[in-house]
């Protein structure tokens, strides 16, 4: 196989590829890839999760936002990530409990043996990790989160319901701050707008960040609470983001803020679909 | 033909399309195409200039910062850009006079022809077009003008010397402020070096915006001057674009100051490149 091909309606990215390292079809088709541009590469049932050139844009602009808006993250969770790169970028903010429920035993062990993206973060004494469905785990716990962050790929069955209403409501009882990708509202606008009709919060905010392995390389995120303000606050962040001595490649306070300000079409669409 | 395939190093983006509406080789191999999702679509030399669906995203970009921090932006010189989508944007500025130099004549007339996106800019009374190389056009030009905006393909053998070290130097020595499109930092790394290392400018910054259609999406121009300042500040550019009227799709005020900060990876390179 000379070339790596992901569809999106009438577009197609194309990443070439060294070889296939592993597959196994199971709950999911995964399969990882040495690339030659873009280091390994993971696939599930045909969609590029990351690659290892481009995988902490994603990582880092997924987790830090709401992680540093909480003063105090302690109790994370994380739903979906079975690579591990969030729970990496979670614990450089050094909470004292990261539970992480990834639906996909595949996932996690294949990622460590494969790819090794999380950096030792999975065996981490203060993660959990827990091989269950998100919906179910939500419905199921009594236990409160500062932040949960959905790690999850493109709707499709296995992941559907990580979009439903019923989910958003619970995660914002339970939560101080939730955060989920969000899909592309350029090359997957049906997506972006179900998340949106969806997720119900006191408040909310979509930010944006360049993922150029994803559809379009135009990635968003929305961050919803209850309970606290979403408020890009820059001095704060980067008094938080100094204090913890996050180190990144791509995230800064001022990326952070940043990410916040929408091109005016996607502020119209954002604004339209409540 | 079902698809059309651009490629980038060990990367390729692919558009579905429904038909080939006209081709000619002159200068240049012009192709435009209809596709399935973005509209009509030109390509020079196997590589997308443009399609309907984004090319908004990419003039108002290239055309909005420089003429919006330029305080009375009235003679202004465009080179290439012969689809006309640059020109259209510089006139919402309400100039005095445009001259557009652009090489090759066919790019013009089909783009006229066939597309349209300078939605009849190219006919206005204050604009000239002129068929020269815009090398040739700087180094023996006596004129000045408040900003100069290149909007340039990729470096190949006819659009080479647009990114040489004397074309930057004379346009640094005529204009106010100067800016060009600096390719893909992320997909195509040694053009963007290359800009960097001959855009010696008394004051530079690059910027950055979305463009799914071009390689991995994340483009970058380069603002120079030696003259005045950079200083992307809200206030001066939300009075200016409400006195001027300027209706877009793409930028705002708020887009302007934030496509100014980078992600670390990329301040780090722009700051090593000398």
């Amino acid at each position: 196989m000379d070339w790596f091909v992901e569809y999106y309606n009438g577009s197609a990215l194309m990443i070439k590829v060294k070889k296939l390292i592993f597959e196994k079809k199971g709950l999911q088709h995964i399969q990882i890839f040495e690339t030659v541009d873009f280091g390994k590469m993971l696939v599930l049932d045909g969609k590029i999760q990351f690659t290892e050139r481009d995988e902490a844009f994603y990582h880092e602009m997924l987790v830090h936002p709401a992680m540093i808006m909480h003063e105090n993250p302690s109790k994370v969770l994380v739903i979906g990530g079975g690579d591990g790169g969030t729970v990496r970028e979670v614990l450089k903010h050094d909470p004292n409990e990261v539970v992480m429920v990834e639906i996909d035993r595949n996932v996690i062990e294949l990622c460590r043996k494969f790819i090794g993206i999380d950096r030792g973060a999975l065996n981490d004494e203060r993660v959990s990790v827990i091989n269950e469905d998100g919906v179910e785990f939500v419905r199921s716990s009594k236990e409160r989160f500062d932040v949960i962050i959905v790690d999850g790929t493109d709707p499709n069955p296995v992941s559907q319901s990580l979009i439903s209403k019923e989910f958003y409501t619970i995660c914002g009882e339970i939560s101080d701050y939730f955060v989920t990708q969000s899909q592309s509202p350029f090359a997957q606008r049906e997506f972006f707008e179900a998340i949106l009709r969806n997720a119900k919060f006191r408040e909310r905010r979509i930010y944006l960040g360049y993922v150029p392995t994803y559809p379009s390389g135009l990635w968003s995120y929305l961050i919803g609470s209850n309970r606290r303000k979403i408020q890009p606050d820059l001095e704060t962040i980067r008094r938080r983001f100094e204090e913890r001595r996050i180190e990144t490649t791509y995230y800064t306070p001022e990326v952070h803020v940043s990410s916040f300000i929408l091109p005016k079409w996607l502020e119209d669409l954002t604004g339209r679909v409540r």
